[in-house]
Order: C-alpha cells, then sequence, then structure tokens
C-alpha cells in the first residue's frame, strides 16, 4: 500500500480511537499520541495505547503529560471530581433521553472535560508541525457516544482553520475525523472489517482491572457491539474468567 | 471601576502581556494563567509572573506545566533546543530585514515554538469555561517583536470561533488582543499611561539574574523604551549597580 506522508493519530486506548487509527495507518507512516488527562483509568488506558500503536506499527509513539487539566477541574473523569455516572446518569442516559434523532438538544453528560479535544488537537498540531505530518487523526463521533461540544464536526472544521492559520506558512495540516457521522454499531463493524485491533481497546470508566459493565462507557461499548452484531474480543476472556 | 465579570489573561512575565493583563484587570475580575513549557528562562519569568499578578490584584492564578513542549523541540527558546539568537538573527533581525512596512513577509524566528498561542489559548479556554470567565487577554502583537504565525488577529479570530463552536452553548468566550495593531513603542507608552507594573517584567530570553542587552528580546525591549521615550524602570537599577 502507498503510504502518503507522516499522519499523527490521537489514541485513547478505547474504541474509537483505535479504528480511526486503523484508517490512519493504511495511508500514512503512523506518528502515535496519547495524552495522561489524569482521567481514572489512566494507567490502564495507556497499556492499552501502547498495545495499539505497536500493533499498528506506529513510527513515532508520544506520551504526553497534561495532568494540569486535573487542576481545572469540573469533570467526573479526573481524580477529584464528582463520582462516575452509572446506569444513565451521562452519557448513554442522555443519549438515550435524546433517542435515536441525530441532531436534537443533548445534555452535556458530568464526564465532559472542558475543551479537552482543542487541548488534543492543539498538541498534535505542535507535534505535527514539528515532525512534518500533514494530517491528523482522532476518533470523535458526533452523533453517538457523547454530546460533547468539542467533538462536533463543525468544531473540527473551525479548528482546522485556526489550526492552518495559526502555524507556517508551509505548515498544512488536515483534520480527519473519519467516524464523525457514524453511530457506535458502525464503528465496530469498521473496526471488524478494516482488522483494528479491538482486542486490545478498553473503555470502561470505572475499573482497570475487568471492565465494570455497568458505567456509562461500557453501556455505550456493549449496545456498539450489539448493534454490529459483533462479538466483544476484549469482553470474551472477561467473561470466561467470571464464569471460571 | 465597574468590574465586568472575570478574564483570563495569559502572563509570560514579559512586556507586553503584563500591560494586556493591565487593561484586562481595569475591566474584569483578573484569573491569571502563566504557562512553563520548559524555557530557559522560565525560573525568572514565573518570578515575574507572581509579582505581576500580585500587584494586578489577580483573583485567581495558576501556573500550569507545559514542559512536554520542550519534547516536541524546534526551538531554540528551549532547553535542548538550538542558542538563543544573538544580534539579529531571530525576531529582532527578521523585524528589522522587513522594515516598518507592517504585515510584509517576514522569516520566521529560531524561538517560534510550534503552534504555541493555540497552545496557550486551548488552556485559556478551558480554563475560562470551567470559572465563567467569558474573556481571554493576551499580549500578543502582530506587527512587531515576532513574526510568528501564532500572533496574527487571523489567527486569534480564527481561533476564538474554533472555542465557541468547541465549548458549551451557554459558553461565549472572546480573544482579547489589545496590543495586537502596536508597535513596541506604543505598547510602552500605553503600558505607561495605564500604570501597568513594567519594573516587574523580565524580558531576556539568555540570563536571569541580569538583562543581558544583547538578546533579540533585550533589544527589542529597549528599541521599544527608546521609541516612546520613556526610561525602562527594570534597566535603571541594573545600570546603577553595573557602574557601582
Amino acid at each position: 500500500m502507498d503510504r502518503r506522508g507522516r499522519a499523527v493519530a490521537l489514541i485513547s486506548g478505547g474504541l474509537d480511537s483505535c479504528v480511526a487509527a486503523t484508517i490512519a495507518a493504511q495511508a500514512h507512516h503512523l506518528c502515535a499520541l496519547h495524552a495522561d488527562y489524569g482521567q481514572r483509568t489512566e494507567a490502564r488506558e495507556r497499556r492499552a495505547f501502547e498495545a495499539i500503536a505497536e500493533r499498528l506499527g506506529a513510527e513515532h509513539v508520544r506520551v504526553v503529560d497534561l495532568r494540569f487539566l486535573a487542576q481545572i477541574g469540573g469533570s467526573s473523569l479526573l481524580a477529584g471530581g464528582p463520582e462516575v455516572p452509572r446506569g444513565g446518569g451521562g452519557a448513554a442516559g442522555a443519549a438515550a433521553a435524546a433517542g435515536p434523532e441525530p441532531g436534537g438538544p443533548r445534555a452535556i453528560p458530568s464526564t465532559y472535560v472542558p475543551f479537552r479535544n482543542g487541548l488534543l488537537l492543539s498538541l498534535a498540531v505542535a507535534w505535527a508541525e514539528a515532525l512534518g505530518a500533514a494530517a491528523i487523526y482522532l476518533g470523535a463521533m458526533e452523533q453517538d457516544s457523547s454530546g460533547y461540544p468539542d467533538c462536533r464536526l463543525s468544531f473540527l472544521r473551525a479548528f482546522e482553520k485556526a489550526a492552518n492559520q495559526g502555524t507556517r506558512p508551509e505548515t498544512r495540516v488536515r483534520i480527519v475525523a473519519p467516524l464523525v457521522r457514524l453511530t457506535k454499531g458502525e464503528v465496530v463493524r469498521r473496526g471488524a472489517e478494516l482488522g483494528a485491533p479491538l482486542e486490545l481497546t478498553w473503555s470502561c470508566y470505572a475499573r482497570e482491572d475487568v471492565a465494570c459493565g455497568t458505567c456509562d462507557s461500557c453501556q455505550i461499548r456493549r449496545r456498539g457491539f450489539a448493534e454490529a452484531g459483533v462479538p466483544d474480543p476484549a469482553a470474551a476472556p472477561v467473561e470466561g474468567r467470571r464464569g471460571a
């Protein structure tokens, strides 16, 4: 396959960014970027990131310390914030309340970290400029799983403009969000078709040993695999261990 | 004076951000933000920041660790980068080469840190959203002292749009760059008129004890005070000490 230049991929360790990074790696030399912003399950997410970056043959791998975000606070994802919602209090609940209609008004869940994607993208732009990478991939999804304002395509387009205004004249950076219009089920199906290493991903917001199965993120993941009609390769051994 | 809400001011410890923060403090409750991004003279700049924030009566004061920028590299301002240019190799030389004509093409100096203002503004937006601040002040100047792409008004306007797309619907953030069209001399004059604490600022990129007087930043500062016809209140005691 013809690999056209470098691309920076933001990889959290979860499903969506794994699929987006797989798409990036099929067209570019992959530069894998992960941020530790003080989330509760960072140690586990970082292991997932490292495994995914290795599997995808990343040319450059970088973990950046953004733990100062925890000083800003205001999110249940961060140590010191309110508790992670379970069973409908957060993104899953909000999405359920808003119904399947895309684009409808939606409550912003307590796991929202102020302007997180703005920070992550700024970082990716800085790294891309230093590396001469022409594209930044991220797993943002507008319709499903979030309701976060910084996952909307309108934000990503506006940010791309700002990035190109604020870098050297010879720098041209595209921000690529290949999943932005997909549902979680479609992302799972796409990942399975592409051979993305979904078995290496971690979604649980609450635990680091065995996925809790009840936090919003676990519920969204389960719904996604169910919708796609694909078994979750990360869930299977857990079920086995529980049964043993 | 009527103080309308909170404003976040990015304060490096140098002249320009001191004047911008003084303007912010006259209209808002000041939230003072400083980033340690691994610049050579950070310890001295941070002392300047703290003194300025205190003098301006800041309501909130925060120093954020962005030293991961040094991992990205590519700037002479950062530890591990190439040496800081002296006597015309960097911003001062580029500005002199471009002449007084605003908007002309200009070399980007080696002190450029990739997308620094993008990162700083992302951080400021996140903090502003958490604090409910409606404005972000910074000392960016388009004409003089830089040539950095992320100091241009077109970038700041584009970033403001992105910030408002990427935050909660109720968040409205204005990015205010009150010096963007001024020359260094006009900034000095404005600061002197407003009673900005210019004596607390630090500009030297090369030393932390006594300003070297020869680095680009020292030269630009000297030209600014000369153009304004104002004595530099920070330089005076140094001259005295030298003469003693």
